[in-house]
């Protein structure tokens, strides 16, 4: 007698949504394969800490499969999802050298997320990089270090004040939290390591169309964040949509900022999910999907986290990690129910924990039903959450003492200046004229 | 009266030799100038470690001018320095985006070291990165780990062993701790993380066309390192010089071997000093110096370690970090006391403190005048002197601990797969396609 063929769970991404959907599956009796272009998750939270020097790559991104390897019942595999057949049901993958056989399921969750969106101005992303990967948050602490090794070595100090001039644009989070961090770094580590700049002289512009910082947040939070940012040395500059972003700086709103270090922090756009399943989104791509997280007509589909669309009490779910968390757990709950011919569960309800921003040393806003707090044991409390949050005590741990080593004695665990590594650059003869 | 215009002393080059010699200079009342391509001296006895996923690059990489924040009397420029001439007394760098204004000496000191060498096959080195910097480290590691996850996404059974095959042509030093970490990291970390695969299964080849293993150390040693390669389940083929390798593998002896992953841990040549000194050199190209390191004929111009030959008792001066540092605090504390009218120090001598090389976990050998170890006690050494000799307390805190966590619990420090960083990959959304 043969055993029945497991069933075949596939999950696309491993962020927040889809390592919550893949643990919630530990236990089923089934294949679950998760795919992921990358060979980590990442802590998105703390990004801004790796491109302004504070934690190195590794100590937020840590392989999927380290995390899953008690999981016996989960494979993961790396490859980039190019292509959906529904019909079929399966997907197609690929990695840098091959394609993947395609990749069965009987059950698929997509949790593919958003990348940044330069709301129609795809050309601004080669001189304002975004944060949404570890190769970007590297690719922004290379920009914010180069600025200040290129003003040292530059003898002309009429240059100085141009080089050392940094604009993000979006104060949302992430803009806030960043310029703070740039603030923070100009004014501790990098103060007395050069000789002919002052770092602590650089200029921060946070540029947002918004009226105020932090629009997420109460009004009160915001007042608090931006008083905080303008103590820091920060310029932030509200009303203040942009125009242009070139090599030479920014126009926003009329004014013109030279600078060779422009950041986006605004907008994101949902991952293309929508295209590879041909089903209806919203205004923004985000596939629309039923209040069990499935697309209409496939029961066997569900889409979450920042790539799915759906409403609750008439407002659209925010794309925040806590949302995709809780839809990655009641979705692995309610395959896990399926698969044992139980009843489905009730819709999926979004419970809301609160949000919170850092804003420099020592402070944070905070904000979760009625309480609104802001100063430094808001930023205890962001602390205390994030190092609880990652995914393995080694992370926990490695983040924990880097913060208090940084604290107190405001050396960085990962000032780095990467290059490009490419095995020919240093292969030949002739170019081993650049080594020194 | 207008005070003495201070001298100018340029050090080119931030590794052990630079480094000593800009130390050695700290009290002298002139001008010092650090250049270096990079803006971090690099712990190059730990590279095999990122190389490894021991260790994550920010943990041997630390900023220049970080170790040198507390010397006044030095200026640090991050620069690649393209030219000399000796005549004008000035040197000439670039950044990415320019050239710098020259750069005038009165005293030059050249510590512009050396990089991997293919033996007149320039061609290999696409196929077989060599290990100098911690972009080659990290490009190593983007190798090793890739190929297991590619095996792990292969569903034929057939190409697993091909695909986990690695090759390391040269069993000096970096190749023996490089293949036995390789060994450790598929026997511990990996071996639960796969469910296709085995990864302890990998073939791990190590190669050379010498008799023996680790040829500057005693014979005895070589046996013992041999030895314990074999435990550690690497095939060591001796004799065996490489005649290709491409795409698919190298010949080496006559024999083909089919892999994806082969390394170079074999030779290296010197920088382009002699080229942009335009002076005589020895048979590999290094800079030939006096005994008081200085180039004939220009009592202003120092040369040392890697990049310089010089002959003691007959023999060649050993490639290593002890004669780099040796002969680095020799110029500095020369240059003192010329600059104080005193008279030249004796012709430098090097004194040979020994050498050490690990072989996987708790094994290491260690050579010192007539004492020759192998084993555990031998690698208790080497670990403590290599965290004590690293350049700051933190690195030495970071590292250590990072040594226990990973004894202990076989956790790696970081295993990430970096892709290439480039602010245009994201930006447009034909490219957003490719996020999940």
């Amino acid at each position: 007698m043969a055993a029945a063929v497991p069933k075949k769970i596939v999950i696309v991404g491993a962020g927040f949504g889809g390592m919550a959907a893949a643990k919630a599956l530990r236990k089923v009796a089934a294949e679950v394969i998760v795919v992921d272009r990358n060979n980590h998750h990442l802590f998105q939270p703390l990004l801004y800490q790796v491109a302004t020097s504070v934690l190195s790559p590794g100590q937020i991104g840590i392989p999927i499969r380290g995390i899953l390897r008690k999981q016996q019942n989960t494979t993961v595999i790396m490859g980039e999802v190019t292509d959906i057949d529904k019909e079929r049901r399966c997907i197609f993958a690929s990695d840098a050298d091959r394609s993947h056989a395609a990749i069965e399921y009987d059950y698929l969750v997509l949790a593919t997320g958003v990348t940044h969106s330069y709301f129609g101005h795809p050309e601004f992303g080669k001189f304002a990089p975004g944060l949404k990967s570890l190769a970007d948050a590297v690719a922004i602490r290379n920009k914010i270090l180069q600025v200040f090794e290129q003003a040292e070595a530059e003898e002309d100090p009429s240059r100085h004040r141009e080089l050392m001039t940094f604009v993000l644009v979006g104060a949302g989070p992430t803009g806030v939290e960043l310029a703070s961090a740039i603030a923070v770094l100009v004014r501790t580590t990098l103060r007395t390591e050069f000789r002919r700049i002052d770092p602590s002289s650089a200029r921060i512009v946070l540029l947002d169309r918004s009226p105020r910082v932090l629009m997420p947040f109460a009004e009160t939070l915001s007042t608090a964040a931006k008083r905080r940012l303008e103590k820091l040395g920060v310029e932030v500059r509200l009303g203040s949509g942009v125009d242009q972003i070139d090599e030479d700086g920014v126009t926003a709103a009329g004014a013109r900022i030279a600078s060779k270090a422009v950041i986006w922090t605004a907008g994101v756009a949902p991952s293309p999910a929508a295209t590879w399943l041909n089903v209806e989104t919203d205004h923004a791509g985000r596939v629309r999907v039923q209040n069990d997280l499935t697309v209409a007509g496939h029961p066997e589909i569900f889409v979450i986290g920042d790539t799915a669309a759906l409403d609750q009490d008439g407002n659209p779910l925010p794309g925040v990690a806590q949302v995709a968390m809780q839809q990655g757990r009641y979705v692995g709950n309610l395959i896990d129910r399926r698969l044992r011919g139980k009843s489905a569960p009730a819709p999926f309800r979004y419970a809301d924990k609160g949000s919170m921003a850092v804003v420099g040393k020592g402070f944070a806003v905070l904000q979760t039903g009625r309480i609104h707090l802001s100063g430094y044991l808001a930023w205890l409390g962001w602390a205390f959450i994030h190092v609880r949050a990652l995914a393995q005590p080694g992370m926990r741990l490695s983040v924990f003492l880097q913060w208090v080593w940084t604290y107190f004695t405001g050396q960085r665990g990962d000032r780095l200046i990467v290059k490009d590594s490419s095995p020919m650059r240093e292969a030949t003869p002739a170019r081993a004229a650049s080594i020194h």
